[in-house]
């Protein structure tokens, strides 16, 4: 990863190149290994009017050559897109080595653009014709879990707090300081209930993932196995009863995996806005339908706990720079598995879930996909 | 397709919507039995301002939903990169029934934008300090091919009398007028050698393909299969001696297949300007190096040769609407290998080779991809 934050001296082009090689060095090979690669950003083509070859123009400068490289959009989702297709490529037997790069700069001189840019990840011709945008389908939906019982102020005021509280752990994040319960009600409101210390930012950052086919790669270290890869885009609102994409695709990549939501040692979701997570922990089957105000009071969620979720801070104090954010969660879900994640560390993780989701056409995401990833040694192999 | 042209009465999802149904129809297929599709656009962020989630505006409203749908964007070279990744997904077993949709609106209020826009296929970083864009790095091209002796002011007009003749057989082309090699030479000089009638023209369009597994759908007439899928992106200008980018997409392609050049029996290549079908017959193999002016001159790239190029008239004819035109000779080929090519059908193909190329980063197409399509059966089984 490069460090998610505000860099106004770095070029878009200068965070993705970070991150891309990184990733290769952590996986111990060169530019020369790999044989495909996929470029994830949402919003470039707005803000730094680079459309068409954006993933070319990052990877030519760190000295990729003669592979294949698409460029992969799907608004928040977009990275893990872009890992889901180096799967994919893998899986075909297409490449035995490929890379995947999410980068985004957000921060430029006017924001109204951002702001315009961001809205593009709806139907223009449905938001336009609306006058709605992202905070205020997540209030709304908030609303109505408060008004039904479900959730309460505190429960979302509280999911903040933890949120902040794994950012400031990590050396990657955005936001990297406590906040107290006071301080995230008292907060700018943005869309009641949101107050500003419960929404992700406006960001720069990238993050990327190297795909093997087992055995390419020297080990180096615990192998971390993608144990399932699953994705839908859902256009309508689904009737009552019918499960969300997120559940969907969970429900999908469980069956792929062989695995259910009690084998999840961790979880990265998608809280764009923090009390996002609480509906992602019922969605992901992490805790029973209407009981997931009980599961995150008991404190399940927090790194010691018994599912920790988001310990990277997630999109919410981690960030949330768009083309990035699908393959931050795959770096710290690495990390965790591999025990690198220092003072945020999970005891002992093996299995590990990350749900992206991006864009909103109609009342779903217009994507959304649920990687679960698995330490096949086991921990006293490496670390004892 | 939906015809390639100009559309002021159509939106960019209208046209879309149009190509993904015929495809389907097609296909004899309904929305629900699709299980991946791919959406490639490359201007849409900064010519309509949707970015991010092009592809689910427009299958959302054919009904497609909860299925994975990626953007996928390559510059001139996005069609044939939707149609690979929906290769790869059938044969990484992820789907049985995938379909790519390509679509560009090139035609907007402000021409300056799109000129802006088509201007990102390069490296805003290099260009930018250049000053140079894509007519004029094909114009030196020629004008060293000219100076060498390879190439002729005659062969390269010629071939553009050709394209339009082809054009002018083309029920979905931009333009659909033969033009004489007086009216070509005379018209006017966009950056010598080419003239107004030799470049491709900006243009509204949509293309789509589905891609099955084998023995996925009832045959509905000639199986086109296909037969070799190969990509890649080129970013350093070649030392003399070693292969172009779309040779070395070609070589692996023919190795992929099993076949070599002799054996194609017609092809579609990116002619972004009517000249650089001479380039590629040579780069493709279609005849010696050197040889390409007597191999033109003797009329085997013709629709009655011995390898006709670009039937549908290609880019400089049929048109080129950026994000459609890899799928749109899909379809020219499809059509042609079932005896569907109505007044420029060629005589019983069987093997046809896709060649289309985008952007450009330092000397080198930012992306290429080459298919080859074989028609399974026998010409007699279906039309005697």
């Amino acid at each position: 990863m490069h460090p998610f934050g505000r860099f106004p001296e770095l070029s878009l082009k200068d965070l993705a190149r970070v991150a891309a090689v990184r990733a290769l060095l952590d996986a111990g090979i060169g530019v020369k290994d790999v044989q495909a690669a996929y470029s994830a950003n949402a919003m470039a083509g707005m803000l730094q009017g680079q459309e068409m070859v954006r993933g070319q123009t990052v990877l030519r400068e760190i000295g990729i050559d003669r592979i294949p490289v698409v460029n992969v959009e799907n608004a928040c989702a977009s990275g893990s897109s872009a890992l889901a297709q180096a799967v994919l490529t893998v899986r075909a037997g297409a490449a035995d080595v490929v890379l995947a790069v999410g980068f985004e700069k957000m921060y430029v001189s006017d924001l109204a653009v951002t702001l315009d840019a961001l809205e593009s990840a709806a139907d223009l011709d449905v938001v336009r014709g609306l006058g709605i945008q992202f905070t205020a389908i997540y209030a709304m939906r908030l609303r109505r879990l408060i008004a039904e019982g479900a959730l309460t102020m505190d429960d979302i005021v509280d999911v903040a707090v933890k949120s902040h509280a794994n950012g400031a752990l990590n050396p990657y994040a955005q936001h990297r300081k406590e906040v107290t319960a006071g301080q995230v009600r008292d907060a700018r409101r943005i869309a009641d209930p949101l107050t500003l210390l419960m929404c992700s930012s406006i960001c720069d950052g990238a993050a990327a993932a190297v795909v093997a086919r087992r055995g390419a790669l020297e080990s180096r270290g615990p192998t971390v196995r993608v144990a399932a890869s699953r994705g839908a885009s859902g256009f309508t609102a689904r009737p009552e009863g019918e499960s969300s994409l997120s559940t969907m695709c969970a429900e999908g990549a469980y069956e792929q995996a062989g695995l259910g939501p009690s084998d999840i040692d961790l979880a990265e979701v998608h809280d764009a806005m923090a009390p996002a997570e609480l509906l992602y922990a019922e969605q992901l089957g992490f805790c029973a339908p209407g009981e997931v105000s009980s599961f995150f009071r008991a404190g399940s969620t927090r790194i010691d706990g018994s599912l920790p979720m988001n310990t990277s801070g997630g999109l919410s104090s981690r960030g949330h720079p768009v083309g990035a954010t699908g393959l931050a969660q795959i770096a710290e879900l690495v990390w965790q598995l591999r025990g690198e994640a220092g003072a945020r560390q999970v005891e002992r993780p093996r299995i590990a879930l990350a749900q992206n989701s991006g864009g909103w056409l109609e009342g779903e995401s217009a994507a959304a996909n649920v990687h679960i990833l698995e330490r096949l040694e086991p921990w006293d192999w490496n670390r004892p």
